[in-house]
């Protein structure tokens, strides 16, 4: 493809993109195809010859659109927020345009240090403390994993330099809530230190927050046992109820141990940035490293995940390699971010950032951000309000855990709605929501048990949104008690 | 953002990059700026209120455009090509706009199954065997890591559902040649194996291939210690020199010991579009992955790495995590991406590769790839025919290596050329090369000594840009021995 002919299919596809935007209050929020219909819709061989752009881009709007969930829907309450503000999405199209390749400071300057300075204007705007240093990476997995390698090398005086985990004597082990993101199990399993190795720490049954002093009585008993802990992962913002881990009475007790502190805040990162949220992070200055997403709440497109480390150090000893062809004579007075993380290559993802947080300006962001938590209180209230209905946990931030529990516990076939009856009436009527295509929510268990997390802020969503949904659980709920009436 | 905001500003950014495209001919290849420059040219905090888009494509081309190796450029010769060809952009485009969410495939059932066509294609293409299947990560070194992670559990027989690395009792072993990329030791690192753990299998003095015999050897030695052998990484088409391990031979040996055979063709895998070029990966049946970087040679934009598994199942029970906020009642009937790599969330990368494919069609693309083959048997015969000059390497793909070693080895100031006096030599006409503007190359060492490394690709790079290069190279070398004269 020619400059110009990309010139000509890049203002159609913009088009397409406004037009797309602009429409998705009317589009069906979940995606509505089955299993294999997508993949049939497609031809088993790519073309020997260019086809023209007007089929490609017709098939984007038959084939795919109707195949994606709707995230930047002002009706997707799913998951957690995955916002694509358009001023992100500019960025990652000029990232694209430029095609610079990441790899050392000498391959693409620019690429680093906007990389440096946007990270450091979001540690200043989030409340971390000065020194700590940020670095984009794809997901808070990946980061998540950074950490507790990073931590493993801490704990073992740097194992891989030598014979590894499996030459250490002593097990390491890693500490984290049950309510703690899949990632943190999946990324303890990768590092090595296997899963009978970590320990999970019980929560307050009210607030599903860490205890602290379960975990030092875990750690105390570990010592005892001839192990060592390495790491302690502090959830700012669970996945299930957005419960917010005491970092200031967890740090300490890692401290003991000198095991590493990571913090994450992957959804709750986005609340840093007001200031009267910043007291979530309280004891920070006592943690090695805090990731979150951009990516969602905050609204910078897909993949943007910062890791905020206190010291580099620590991660570039880990991370580094310096084969010849990577040298430069500049080496020693810059940053290079292939030695932060897993990947060399790296995309100018720095962009993204930059566009979204100059185009759209901090005040804006901060206002929606607000908008979104005033949301949830009202929700919150509306549903605490109103009988047959209960708020599950804590409403911290912007997400809203709640089931429909009839006062005389009676499902649509007479059944008394408790245990699995319960969960089999909720999943239902949650299907039906989704089914709808007026709105998705996501089913979750909270202490064994299915429930539905409503959350706030898709980009679009505004008071009007939130009371649809409202009423829109409502009217599933009687229709399906109806129907076994 | 509003749809029309960015309608309008999208319009100039998509001219803005076709501008930029056409006109790369006659920028400095190399960037130009010093340590710091860039970040001292940003503002130390973002700003409040919008700043209008024509101040930030105005800083796009003054800061950022200066600040990066033009690695589009037709003159770009340096470490590998990293094309971004335009139609990938609007990939890549269409992506962002879409603003999709991978973590299932209920997430986005499009984002899993076009991904699933596309890499699908691209196998049948390669000369892969037919069920092996492939998933997009975002760089061969994460993919590298992911192989050996699944190489050690394998090994391991599943150590992180238990005790993890560090409860084994023989230690696993990791194979490659010393001519692997960097990230074989990194990720042999970070899964826990320890640097005491790879084995560096020793190469031909000619052609830098592993040489078979040294790894059986090798291995053979091991377990005779109580080692156990877990993974021999093959590279096919090496950094420094595109050697080409021989896959036929190492496969058996690795079978002996049911170790894992991952095949690094970073580089080399967009020459197996070209059926015949695909003997390289003869005994492919014998190997258990293969990764390939599109994102690379082929050119579809950063980031897109392709990791092709035999039996995907052996990622699935390494990477699988299953939280109840991510169940669908489909969970059996479709491929969950999510448990093939280390991320939760996934980009719709799969996008670029299908606009790719679809917008240029393959035999454009082949063509391209023929054209650079042809350049480099070109540029290697005009470097071999010429005295004082030699081709250190047998150019297998793309890349030449080079070093100006004038016949009667005296330099600028009358010096004996060899040893460090070489070394210095070389690196001194290399910088100028690449100070010169008019092209860019990567020096890197072989057998000890700095040489240089020709890597054509750039999709812009035709006969007469090898050329000019070629001319250049001598011209420079000309004008640093009067220098000295």
């Amino acid at each position: 493809m020619t400059p110009e002919e990309f010139r000509v299919a890049g203002h159609a596809l913009i088009d397409w993109i406004a037009d797309y935007r602009s429409g998705l209050a009317v589009r069906p929020v979940a995606a509505t195809v089955a299993p294999g219909e997508i993949r049939a819709a497609l031809p088993a061989v790519p073309p020997a010859r260019p086809e023209p752009f007007a089929d490609v881009l017709a098939d984007l709007e038959r084939i795919v659109v109707p195949g994606v969930t709707q995230t930047q829907s002002p009706s997707f309450f799913g998951w957690f927020p995955s916002n694509a503000a358009l001023a992100s999405v500019l960025g990652d199209l000029a990232s694209s345009g430029l095609g610079a390749l990441g790899i050392t400071w000498a391959s693409a300057p620019a690429l680093t240090e906007v990389e440096e300075v946007v990270t450091e204007w979001l540690r200043e705007l989030t409340g971390l403390p000065p020194g700590w240093r940020g670095a984009i990476h794809d997901t808070a997995s990946t980061a998540c994993l950074v950490a507790l390698l990073a931590a493993r090398e801490r704990a073992s005086g740097g194992s891989l330099h030598r014979g590894g985990l499996q030459a250490e004597e002593r097990p390491l082990t890693v500490y984290a809530s049950p309510q703690a993101h899949s990632s943190v199990g999946k990324a303890t399993g990768l590092a090595g230190f296997g899963a009978a190795n970590l320990r999970q720490v019980p929560v307050d049954p009210v607030t599903y927050q860490m205890l602290p002093d379960a975990l030092a009585a875990m750690m105390a008993a570990d010592v005892a046992d001839g192990r060592r802990p390495a790491a302690v992962v502090v959830s700012i913002g669970t996945t299930g109820t957005t419960a917010i881990d005491p970092l200031a009475r967890i740090a300490p007790i890692a401290a003991a141990y000198g095991a590493w502190v990571h913090i994450d805040a992957a959804l709750a990162g986005s609340a840093l940035l007001l200031p009267e949220r910043q007291g979530m992070i309280d004891g920070i200055e006592g943690a090695d490293s805090l990731c979150w997403n951009p990516h969602k709440w905050l609204g910078t497109v897909l993949d943007c995940s910062l890791l905020y480390v206190r010291d580099p150090g620590e991660l570039v000893s880990v991370m580094s390699t310096n084969p010849s062809y990577l040298r430069s004579s500049v080496d020693g007075e810059v940053t290079q971010f292939k030695d932060w993380g897993i990947p060399l290559g790296r995309r100018f993802r720095a962009l993204k950032l930059w566009f979204h947080l100059r185009l759209d300006g901090v005040d804006a962001i901060r206002a929606r951000l607000r908008r979104d938590l005033a949301n949830a209180t009202w929700l919150e209230e509306a549903v605490a309000a109103t009988p047959g209905w209960r708020v599950l946990a804590p409403v911290t931030l912007q997400t809203v855990c709640l089931r429909h529990e009839p006062s005389d516990m009676v499902g649509p076939d007479g059944e008394i709605l408790d245990g699995e009856a319960l969960d089999e009436y909720t999943l239902a009527w949650v299907a039906a929501v989704n089914g709808s295509g007026h709105a998705f929510v996501t089913p979750s268990k909270l202490d064994g048990r299915w429930m539905v997390r409503v959350s706030l802020g898709a980009e679009g969503t505004e008071r009007e949104h939130v009371e649809a949904l409202w009423k829109l659980l409502q009217d599933q709920v009687r229709d399906h008690v109806g129907i076994g009436e």
